[in-house]
């Protein structure tokens, strides 16, 4: 990985963890069970890879309090993953940001101690915090601000007048602040009906320790300001609509799209391909399965799932019970 | 907002509405129901806010014809939305277009009268009408054609010979014109089967007043044209396979997709997630549900909802059916 | 098209292929059954079309063995719709690449024999081979290496480290090597939960012959790899998760997704919008349909349909059903 080099007890103590086993091995990195070699650390976090922790040749392994070993050296912990995103920042420290602005790169705002990487755009009036990395082809617009230690990958877009907080992460491809999706129809115009775009002169505002996913789009609001509150994780091509309100700490997994002026509480979970209908409420906590579609307000703490969604269980019930009348039916097939 | 000031009662004129209330306020702005201030223009423009509107603080309120006042100042109006569109426009009016070429743009092609931004690019042979905005990054390719008073977001895309009609809008990452999916499968190769591309050279066209959302894709003809008709609007996400034709006058919401070669006619609108299979032909008005999966032609202003799309209100019936049936056996889950 | 002409029994030999008809007239192009004139080749490859046929004025038209013809001139192939992908490199051959770097192109890593357009970024150590073109915008981070003859197209990302086999392409603002979505939530925090991003430190690998559509994204591993194998074609808005590994000769059409560390098989196929969930197995030649959602492993061979996805055959069936059903309920529905 990098040339770092960690024994064993000296990382256990960093990761408040118990070595069992052999402390002193030295260790230069991380790799998953199957493919780790004697100097590397491994982890066991996902119950379907207890199957894989026998045959392991890893250094050592991350294992939760209450697994059992199969003779490796382990360091015990409260929660292996964790761990292990603990562990991949010590054998792979974040380079130094080098703060300064590329030749190349065009910046007519503000980027003291921020690194401004080749053909990067900062706009007039904008603001880049310090610790900010602005890679090739990432754009900054006029007035937006962007907080301290973000990282704006390669053709992410922060439209005019946008504001990220600090820590936050665009995935190349990521567009906070593209136009909403709002239109009047005049109808019995000569031609039908014609599409009258409504001026969005909101902005999108992300708080502290967001990351949107590659291609990922955050409209601005039509008046007032879409916001993904902080600590927010929106993965690849996920989509938040104009006016939108979510979080804190909410997770949308790919796809997931949250319509106009919808709000989300905080912690809220949207897996794969979940859609959220416009100026719906979700409470805190609310969990919806993939592939469904929220149609009503959710309470705090409520799952759905289904088209239209449905209570979980529900869901769940009735999925089970029509694997079952099919099996009845034709015994043979598989599935 | 901008310093532009309008008393009531000259915007009402403009509007086309009526006053009732104190047409001699100064207005400065416009914001929702909740937010505006003293001196803001609001408005109500769906029922689901009836009941913000008493609280409200805004100056003004543009409200429908038929719509109870709660003691406020209204402008009555026959569309409240249509004239929120139109007051937008007059408290900020778009900047004017300042032509000419940033020296850090490289320009190939032909851009009189338009204002080609930082670091952007056009081909050699592509032209680009008077008045159009070419943001940085983003990408006119060789042979293109662009109408005029276009605004062309950053990182936005045009690929080389497709063209666009006069004042269409791509948002940052849209992308018009990347290579139709299309690969002939040659079968019995030593190694299974082989996917062959088959070369696209057809081009992908819009008409006037198209907008393209946020990492929108219209994917190139591959022989003819995939077509978006004038004045249609597709929202982020949206997917259109080669030699699909659309419109004029489509409504596309975030991540419809329409397959190659289906042709949708004049102001079909397709709900968010709606898909409509390769080959197919929706007519004149057709409306699509959302998560619906379109799997045979449709009639001219008929509704599909569903996977795979029934009549909508069929597929509605059903839904309600099944919620009725589901309460009866389990009166306590909450919905 | 291009200047290219081809007598008709020239170009049958070349693809052979049988003429029936006049073999010596001379052709300048392709073009569909509707739009061809007599100096056009034309294709007939899906029955669909069968009834445009006998009215096409194209010059002579490639058919299928069993096809009967119509008085046309017709040139008999095995497979038409391969024999089309190969006419359209024999009347538009692919301009040859002129190896070089323009100079507002930024290039810190090695690139002999490429042709590195206006305003792309090759970053410090990366590689790219003989006979690649990177188009303006586009984006190779440090250390990345790209194979020989791709095409890089305008705003697409092959993220640090990533690597790219031969004849890969890129179609615009595709990303390779984007972070996984990995996150270690620690509960119990003061403010609830938070989501601590867990460093993904393994590459994006593509095979030889690989394409991603536009905007499609193919996360980088976690640990491992990501693997997208040989001959795979992924369209536009594809989505593949954090260690999954798929192919060789895999199809996703657009918005399909795979999550993370799920496996694919050799020549699996994912039609518009199938998901495949995390962790699972695929077998060689599995097939998958539109809008469906795999919730299991599927052995080699078979195909699923539905959310959750079940035996394709039965999927039909019960769709079949509920349409029949209907039908009596409501004789009058169209749909």
């Amino acid at each position: 990985m990098s040339g770092v080099r960690l024994r064993v007890d000296v990382l256990a103590a960093r990761l408040d963890g118990e070595v069992e086993g052999d402390g002193g091995r030295s260790l230069a990195g991380v790799a998953g069970l199957e493919d780790a070699g004697p100097h590397e650390l491994s982890f066991l976090a996902n119950r379907r890879y207890v199957k894989n922790l026998a045959g392991t040749r890893a250094g050592a392994v991350l294992v939760g309090r209450g697994q059992p070993a199969a003779g490796q050296t382990v360091i015990r912990v409260a929660d292996p993953y964790l761990a292990l995103a603990s562990a991949l920042r010590l054998f792979r420290p974040v380079p130094e940001v080098r703060a300064g602005v590329h030749p190349t790169a065009v910046v007519e705002g503000f980027v003291e101690g921020a690194e401004v990487r080749a053909l990067a755009y900062v706009g007039p009036g904008a603001v880049v915090g310090e610790g900010t990395v602005v890679y090739p082809h990432a754009y900054v617009g006029a007035g937006a601000r962007v907080g301290r230690d973000c990282t704006i990958f390669p053709g992410a877009v922060v439209m005019d007048g946008c504001m990220l907080g600090d820590r936050c992460v665009l995935q190349p491809g990521a567009v906070v602040g593209g136009d909403g999706f709002g239109y009047a129809t005049r109808v019995g115009a000569p031609a039908g009906q014609v599409h009258v775009k409504v001026p969005q002169v909101g902005r999108a505002v992300l708080g502290d320790d967001v990351e949107l996913g590659a291609n990922a789009c955050v409209d601005r609001g039509a008046l007032g300001d879409t916001v993904v509150g902080a600590g927010s994780k929106l993965d690849n091509l996920v989509q938040v609509g104009h006016g939108a309100q979510l979080g804190p700490d909410c997770v949308l997994v790919a796809y997931a799209g949250v319509s106009g002026s919808a709000r989300l509480g905080r912690g809220v979970v949207l897996a794969a391909r979940a859609g959220v209908l416009g100026h719906l409420e979700l409470g805190d906590g609310v969990q919806v399965g993939a592939l469904s579609m929220v149609t009503k307000d959710v309470p705090a703490g409520e799952k759905r799932s289904g088209i239209p969604a449905i209570d979980h269980a529900t869901w769940l019930r009735e999925t089970a019970g029509r694997a079952i009348a099919r099996r009845r039916a034709a015994p043979g097939v598989s599935e």
